[in-house]
């Protein structure tokens, strides 16, 4: 394996865990970015010389290496990959009765370019990176040898594939995958679309906050805004909500909510309304329409940094509508998988909805990724998700 | 009611919702502190004389003041105090279905000054501002009759009442209170020691994070260290953890533990250990005792903000012997109670604990405190609980 030489000091964030390597922080004189082909595995070394980690390299991306031991001189290869994909099985199989989870989340896995998620006997991958895809031989040997699924599918279409020189492209590895399959989760089963769907095809990340959602909804009027597959509201209704609204600009996850609903017997309960979020929102408050619990789970409203301004205005106007059509005393689950919203600026997001909505909020719970998306914590890009659960009180 | 002059521009946090005026806000020119009883209710002016909200006031406090409402003119008497009870009331009947919890939580109830835990059909208060002292005989009243309790205790010994000028005591309001009650949680019965116990005798604050600990203990060797009347050990034995081993530096603690083991029917998976936790867990370590699941809840090491850099070095000790204690694989829940350390904050310290432990560490779970003790969006000092569960890994 080559060296990897980075500037003085740049070592410090590896010490403490990080797995990044920024193309400003390598010793581009000592080793030139360019003489290192696409996810070259390399052993990273400090200005004086000395070996401090191994990663693997994209001289065409901003994160130029990415870490894959804290040992030298090793690769990211099948044995590697064996003892790491080895050990995220064991954890999710601690913790899951059923094998419906994602079963491998990149750096928080410590495999930095990989996500594999298990829907049963299936497995749907995403390599986000160079490394990873350059290691695809020995990805699917190590999941066929360890995992024994039926089937293996790369959804390798995500937009991050981009900034690492990758072409976009969605791949059968072996098997046959249906284009939906049944899952379970909290004891409700859900038909994920694998192959229409967004990503790849189900959110797992939100389960624990689903089961919390639930678990205000018995006897309730439930609105469940961005709704997609209907995580959140089909898990509702299944739990006894007298009455269930879907709101999505999506016609084919519309049909999924209608499919879901059927699945778990609770078609009577439930309505969809096709249309945009903001929009349907603000048109129910006008027609005075109010509910108990809601849920408003959006797409990711800052996806980069510049970003930021302009995000943070939609998540407040799509707040201030949720509180103003919260009965009082009601429930609002407010989620955000924005990046680079933290929980700080959402909590304050939140609190300036309340004032121009007229209503004083409490937060109840506050929710986050579940443990199948664990945060490394040295890494705090890597906790993506957070919720806030507030009690919407009209009183003075 | 009498007016209190802020100085120009004091008036922002309160406008987005906090509810405490420090006495270098207050224009002593127009309106001199001394010039208020202790306790005494104003309505709240900025700098150009208009009302903003209503407060009580403690002249001999750095919290001067304490907003009860936005609304001018509005004192902190039966009539606010039935309707914000009856609302904490409410909310706390929705979401619990045996009425054991905290029933009042002070400011994230918008009631500053008074907690409220209930046992059953027992209450058991702590006023802890001279406005709430000064409120007594309505709070009473008004608990009297919105709950309807067997007896009222009011343990009036908090080491804050200090700050506010206030003497220590503990008083049967009314109804006779025994010195042990039996309480239920997450299915689990436990006697609390409401006379001889810390605080109000037991802390429903953990409510959840029990219930998550105990889902990783079945079949398990568990440690509770720091374990008081042994909540989170005692959920995790009553799931079916194969050992159970107690830590605390109190004999009564410890007795508790036992009485609540019995209870329970699992005497014989429990073991206690009195002394030091420091120390213990340091013997332990030495003695080459590993275990699969454990918990650290220490009391608040950084009381006050001076000593943030102790209390770190302490919240780090702590962290690093349980993660030498834990197996490979093994979960360890973290918790921090201290208002002074941010979660950001404990997150760094565990970070740091497992490089010095020579172990690799993934954050499974992030928590907070239950439902009950519901945070206030515009207030983080009434967000003070937070725990991380990490699962430890020792291969490289």
């Amino acid at each position: 394996m080559r060296r990897l030489y980075l500037k003085k000091g740049e070592e410090r964030r590896l010490r403490i865990g990080h797995q990044w390597i920024f193309s400003n922080e390598v010793d581009t004189g000592k080793s030139p970015l360019h003489d290192f082909t696409p996810g070259e595995n390399v052993t990273v070394c400090n200005s004086g010389g000395s070996p401090v980690a191994s990663a693997y390299v994209n001289p065409s991306s901003v994160i130029a290496a990415r870490v894959v031991s804290q040992q030298p001189d090793t690769p990211f290869d099948a044995g590697l990959l064996h003892r790491r994909i080895t050990e995220a099985l064991a954890m999710r199989q601690m913790i899951f009765d059923r094998p419906y989870y994602r079963m491998v989340f990149a750096e928080g896995d410590w495999l930095p370019g990989l996500i594999v998620d298990r829907y049963g006997d299936f497995l749907v991958a995403q390599l986000t990176t160079a490394g990873a895809e350059a290691a695809k031989p020995q990805i699917t040997a190590v999941l066929k040898d360890v995992v024994r699924p039926r089937g293996l599918l790369y959804r390798n279409d995500s937009a991050n594939r981009g900034m690492e020189g990758l072409k976009s492209y969605v791949e059968q590895a072996f098997g046959h995958i249906p284009d939906t399959l049944e899952i379970e989760e909290n004891g409700v089963r859900f038909y994920a679309p694998l192959m229409e769907g967004q990503k790849t095809g189900w959110f797992y990340d939100q389960r624990i906050n689903r089961r919390d959602f639930a678990s205000f909804a018995q006897g309730k009027k439930v609105l469940d805004a961005f709704c997609y597959a209907g995580g959140f509201g089909v898990t509702a209704a299944a739990a006894g909500a007298a009455q269930t609204t879907f709101l999505d600009a999506s016609p084919l996850a519309l049909q999924t909510v209608e499919a879901n609903a059927a699945l778990n017997r609770v078609s009577g309960s439930v309505k969809t309304v096709a249309g945009d979020a903001l929009e349907t929102l603000a048109r129910l408050r006008d027609q005075g329409r109010r509910y108990d619990v809601i849920c408003v789970d959006p797409p990711a409203f800052i996806k980069r940094r510049k970003h930021q301004k302009q995000g943070l205005k939609a998540y407040q106007r799509v707040n201030e509508l949720a509180m103003e059509l919260a009965e009082d005393g009601g429930i609002l689950m407010s989620c955000s998988c924005s990046q680079h919203l933290s929980a700080d600026e959402l909590r304050r997001v939140l609190n300036r909805a309340a004032r121009r909505a007229g209503c004083r909020i409490q937060t109840l719970t506050q929710g986050h990724q579940g443990p199948d998306h664990p945060v490394h914590p040295a890494m705090p890009e890597t906790n993506y998700l957070k919720t806030f659960t507030v009690r919407v009180n009209r009183t003075s």
